[in-house]
C-alpha cells in the first residue's frame, strides 16, 4: 500500500454476537499465550525496538541484509533452522527461510511477511519523531500524540501507546507477531501438529521483483499447502478480519502530442490543435460524469462473486460513512455504488495528468504534449493483458493512431491524433482463494478462536499484491491475515503501530499455528 | 509573445504587384535615407551593439536605467528633447520620453517601443552564443548559423548576416529603427511637419503593469493623435505588414477538489470520487472532439469582421500551409478554420493540466486536486469580465459549486463538485484601428511607400498587448507596424534580427515620420 490514510478516527461500533464460541480448547491456548506475553514483554519490546532501530529502506541494502541476520537470529532463538535464501543477483536483499518439520504432519504452512518498509523523508516526521530511532507516543502525530518521553528500557508499556517507526505496522509488526507467536506457544508447551515454514522477504515495497526468482530457486522451501500473509490492517473498527484475495493490477501511460515546439497561444490558438484537450476528450470518452466505465467490455470478463462471497460481503459491518465523514467526501464516485462493491469491479483511476504548467508559471503556451497516467485494478476474470487491449480499442476507436514509442516527424506530419501508449511493466491479475474451501475455513476458525465477535471475512481487498505469483508458483493457498492497526500511517511519515494489536496479532498467529 | 517559434524556414513567395506605384517624393526621400545610412552603417552598428551589450532582464533594474540612459542620449545625439518619465514607485524602471515639435503642426504622432527583454537562460543559448554579447551570426542556431568569428568593429556587414542577442529583435530593434530613421531623415535635410513624440517603455515584457500610471502623470506627453507601435515581427514571407489590432487576453484558473488526503487507488478506487476525473469531465464539456467552443454565448458578443477587414484578410497571402509544415500540423483544430479566421474569434486553451504526477513518478492514487490553467483571448465586443463569467456560468452549469479561495472542511463534506477559480489579475480587452479611417489610411500610404508590393494589412494579430489601456487613456489611434524578421526566437534563448531588417525598418520610420 503506498500511500497513507491519515487521521481516520473511525468511531464505528464493533459486531458482537453469541453465536461464535470459542472453543475450550483454543482459548486455553489463548490464555497460556497471553500469560507467556505477559510475563515476557519487556525482552519482546526491548528485541522489537531493536530490529526497528535497523533501517530498512530499498537504497539500503547493507542495512536490509542486517535485517535478515536479525531475523535469522531471532528465528534461531527460537529453535528453528534458518538461512538466507539469496535472489539471483548480488545484493538484492536475501529471504529469510526457517522451519519447524513434524514427523508424520501431513499438511504444510508457511507464514510470510516483509521486513522492508517504503522510502523516508525524515523531514516530513513530526518534531522529534523519527524513522529509525523507535519511540512510544501516546496517539498519531495528527491527533495530537507526544512522545513518552520518561519511558525506559524495562518500564511497563501501556498497550494503547504506539510505536513509531518505519516498518513498525508495514511490515516488522508481521515478522514481530509470528516470531513472538511462535515464542509464546513454545513457551508454553503447546505442539503445532502440522508442518511450519516461514518466509520473510525483503523486497515487497519494491514492488518483489525478485520473489518468483527466489520461489523458482527454492522450490522445496516455497512449497505449502497454504501461505498465510501476514501484513495488512484490521478492519477499521479494530476488528480482526481474514483477506482471501487481492485486485491484480497493470499501470498505463498515455502522450497525446501537438505540434512540434510550445506555440504562442495568441499566435496558433484557435488554430494548432492542442494536445491537453484532445488527452481530455479522450479521457472523458472512457468515464462519464457519474463515474461509469464506457471503454466496451471493461467489465465483460468478470466472474461476480459467489455466494459465498456475497453472504461475507453483507455481513461486513459498513465503513463507508465513517470514510466518508473522515475524508470529506460527500458522495460516492458511482453514487449508490458501496466500497466494498467496487472492491470486486475492476477499476480505471487516473493516477495523474500533466501538460505545460499551472499556477503562478501557467505560460500562454500550446504544449506539445499531454500526459496521463492510468491505474487498472483487476478482479478475478480480468487479465491484465486483456484489459489493458480492451482501452487501446477504445482509443483507437476514438480516432487516434497508436505507437508504443515517440512519433517519427513523418508520423506526427500525417496523424492529427497521435498517442503513444506504455504499458508499464510488472502488471499482474488478481488473486482469490474460495471462502468455502477447507484452507479459508481452518484460516477463520482459528482467528475466530481467538476473538468472541465474528471475525470479518473480506472476500478481496481493493488493493493489490502479486499471490498470483505465489500460488502459481507454488500451488498453495494464498490467505492473508492482517494483524495492525488501520491508522498506522503506513508508506507516510509517522508510521506507527498501536501495542495491543501486537499482542492480539500474536494470538492470533499461535491460533494459527495450531491449525489442525 | 511569450515563446519562440523555432525553425520555421518558410519558403512562401511574396506577392508582388504593379498597381501600387511608390510616390516620386517617397522615393526620393527613402532613396536619401537609404544613402545616409549606407554612408553611416557602421557607426550605426557599432552604436546598437554598445545597446544590446547593456542587459535588459526585469529583474536587473541598474541595468534597466543605464538602458534608459543609453536611450536618452541617442534621442539627445539626434537634437531631441529627452527626459525620463518615473514610474510612481521608485526602483520601477522608467520611460524615455522625447519630442520634436513643428510650431503651426496639427497632428501628433508618437512613436513606440521598449527597451526591456525576456528573461535569459544563458545555458540555453548555443555555444559561444550569449544574451548580452551581440555577435553576428550567418543563420539562426537551429537552421546551422554559425558566428562570424573574424568580424572587427569598423567591418563591413553583410545584411544576410543576423545580430544575436536578448532585446536584438524584441524591441531593441524598434528603438534602434526609430532613431535611426530619424538621424537618416535630418541628415537629408526632409522636416517632418507633424509633431513627433517618442515614448521607450521598460515594462512590456512584464505586462506593462505601471504604464497606465506614467501615461496618467504625464498625460500631455502622452497625447496624440496616433501611436504606431513598433515592435511584433513582419509577415513571415518577410513582406513589411501593418497591424491595426490585438487580442484581448485573460487568464483563468481552475483547481478541483477530490478527497482530503491522497487516496490508495486499490483501496478507493470505485469509491472515492477522482478530482482527475471530474476536472477532465468538465473541460471536454467545455470543447468538443472538433476544437468547437460549447460554452453557451462564448461567441454572442463578437462584432464581426468589417468589410475592410475582411477584404484585408482575404489579401494576405495564406501562411497555414507553411505553418502546417513547418510544425508537424496535419489538421487545424476546428477542421476547415484558417489561421487568420481563428484570429478573428475568441478563444479557450488549455496552458496547463495537472495532477499528482505521471511517468515514471506516478503512485497508484486518487489524486487530492487537479488543476487547469486557461488562456482566453478576446476580440472586439468581447469584455474580459463577462467573457470569464461565462466560464463561471458553464461550470456551475455543470454542478460545480464555485469557489474563489480553497474550501472549508464544511464545503468539502458538502458538495461532491468543488471548483476554485482564479482570475488572473490583468487581463484586459482587445484592440482594433479600423482599416479605413484616417490613421489607417495614412500608415499604410507611408509603409506602402518604401516597397513595391501591396503592404499586407492585418486586422488583428492573434497575440495580445494592452495597448486598449493606451487607447482608453490617451484617446489616440493605435496601429503597430513591426520591423523584424519572423524567425528571431523571440522571449526564446539565441534571439537575433536579420541586419536587412533594420535597414529596412530605418526606411519604414522614415516614412512614417514624414506622414502628413
Amino acid at each position: 500500500m503506498r500511500i497513507a490514510i491519515v487521521g481516520l478516527l473511525l468511531a464505528l461500533t464493533s459486531v458482537r454476537g453469541a453465536d461464535t464460541p470459542q472453543t475450550s480448547r483454543a482459548r486455553s491456548v489463548q490464555q497460556q499465550v497471553r500469560a507467556y506475553r505477559e510475563a515476557h514483554e519487556r525482552e519482546m519490546i526491548d528485541e522489537y525496538l531493536k530490529f526497528l532501530s535497523i533501517p530498512n529502506t530499498a537504497f539500503d541494502r547493507p542495512s536490509l541484509l542486517r535485517n535478515a541476520q536479525f531475523i535469522a537470529d531471532m528465528l534461531r532463538a527460537r529453535g528453528v533452522a534458518a538461512r538466507l535464501l539469496p535472489a539471483p543477483i548480488a545484493g538484492v536483499p536475501p529471504a529469510v527461510y526457517g522451519e519447524i518439520l513434524n514427523p508424520g504432519a501431513t499438511r504444510t504452512i508457511l507464514f510470510y511477511a516483509h521486513y522492508d518498509g517504503q522510502p523516508v523523508n525524515p523531514a516530513q516526521w513530526a518534531p522529534g519523531w523519527e524513522p529509525f530511532r523507535p519511540q512510544f507516543v501516546t496517539a498519531p502525530a495528527e491527533r495530537g500524540g507526544t512522545i513518552v518521553a520518561d519511558w525506559k528500557p524495562g518500564d511497563a508499556v501501556n498497550p494503547q501507546w504506539r510505536i513509531t517507526g518505519r516498518g513498525s505496522a508495514d511490515d516488522k509488526a508481521g515478522v514481530m507477531t509470528i516470531l513472538n507467536g511462535l515464542a509464546a506457544l513454545i513457551g508454553t508447551g503447546a505442539r503445532p501438529t502440522v508442518n511450519l515454514k516461514f518466509f520473510f522477504e525483503g523486497e515487497e515495497e519494491s514492488g518483489s521483483p525478485h520473489l518468483g526468482a527466489i520461489l523458482g530457486a527454492n522450490r522445496a522451501a516455497a512449497a505449502a499447502d497454504l501461505w498465510v500473509i501476514v501484513d495488512g490492517q484490521c478492519h477499521f473498527s479494530g476488528q480482526k478480519q481474514v483477506v482471501f484475495g487481492v485486485r491484480g493490477d497493470v499501470n498505463v501511460g498515455l502522450t497525446v502530442y501537438g505540434p512540434r515546439v510550445p506555440l504562442h497561444s495568441g499566435h496558433f490558438g484557435n488554430w494548432a490543435p492542442n494536445p491537453a484537450w484532445r488527452l481530455v476528450n479522450l479521457l472523458a470518452s472512457m468515464k462519464d460524469e457519474h463515474g461509469r466505465v464506457l471503454i466496451e467490455g471493461f467489465d465483460a470478463d468478470v466472474i461476480p462473486p459467489t455466494d459465498a462471497e456475497r453472504r461475507a460481503l453483507a455481513a461486513i459491518p459498513p465503513a463507508d460513512a465513517g470514510f466518508a465523514a473522515a475524508l470529506e467526501i460527500p458522495e460516492p464516485e458511482v453514487p449508490g455504488r458501496s466500497l466494498l462493491e467496487g472492491y470486486m469491479l475492476p477499476s480505471l483511476n487516473i493516477n495523474g495528468i500533466q501538460s505545460a504548467n499551472v499556477g503562478p508559471i501557467a505560460a500562454n503556451v500550446i504544449p506539445v504534449s499531454a500526459k496521463a497516467a492510468l491505474d487498472l485494478r483487476l478482479v478475478p476474470g480480468n487479465d491484465a493483458q486483456r484489459q489493458v487491449e480492451k482501452v487501446v480499442a477504445h482509443i483507437k476507436s476514438q480516432g487516434f493512431h497508436v505507437l508504443d514509442r515517440d512519433p517519427t516527424d513523418e508520423e506526427r506530419a500525417t496523424y492529427p491524433r497521435l498517442i503513444r501508449i506504455d504499458v508499464v511493466p510488472g502488471g499482474y491479475n488478481a488473486q482469490r482463494t474460495a471462502l468455502d474451501s477447507p484452507a479459508a475455513r481452518a484460516v477463520v476458525e482459528a482467528v475466530q478462536s481467538t476473538v468472541d465477535y465474528p471475525v470479518i471475512r473480506l472476500p478481496s481487498t481493493g488493493g493489490s499484491l502479486p499471490l498470483f505469483v505465489i500460488q502459481q508458483q507454488t500451488g498453495a493457498a494464498v490467505i492473508s491475515v492482517p494483524v495492525v492497526n488501520y491508522d498506522n500511517n503506513q508508506h507516510g511519515e509517522n508510521e506507527n503501530v498501536k501495542v495491543q494489536f501486537l499482542w492480539d496479532g500474536m494470538e492470533t498467529c499461535a491460533a494459527l499455528f495450531m491449525m489442525p
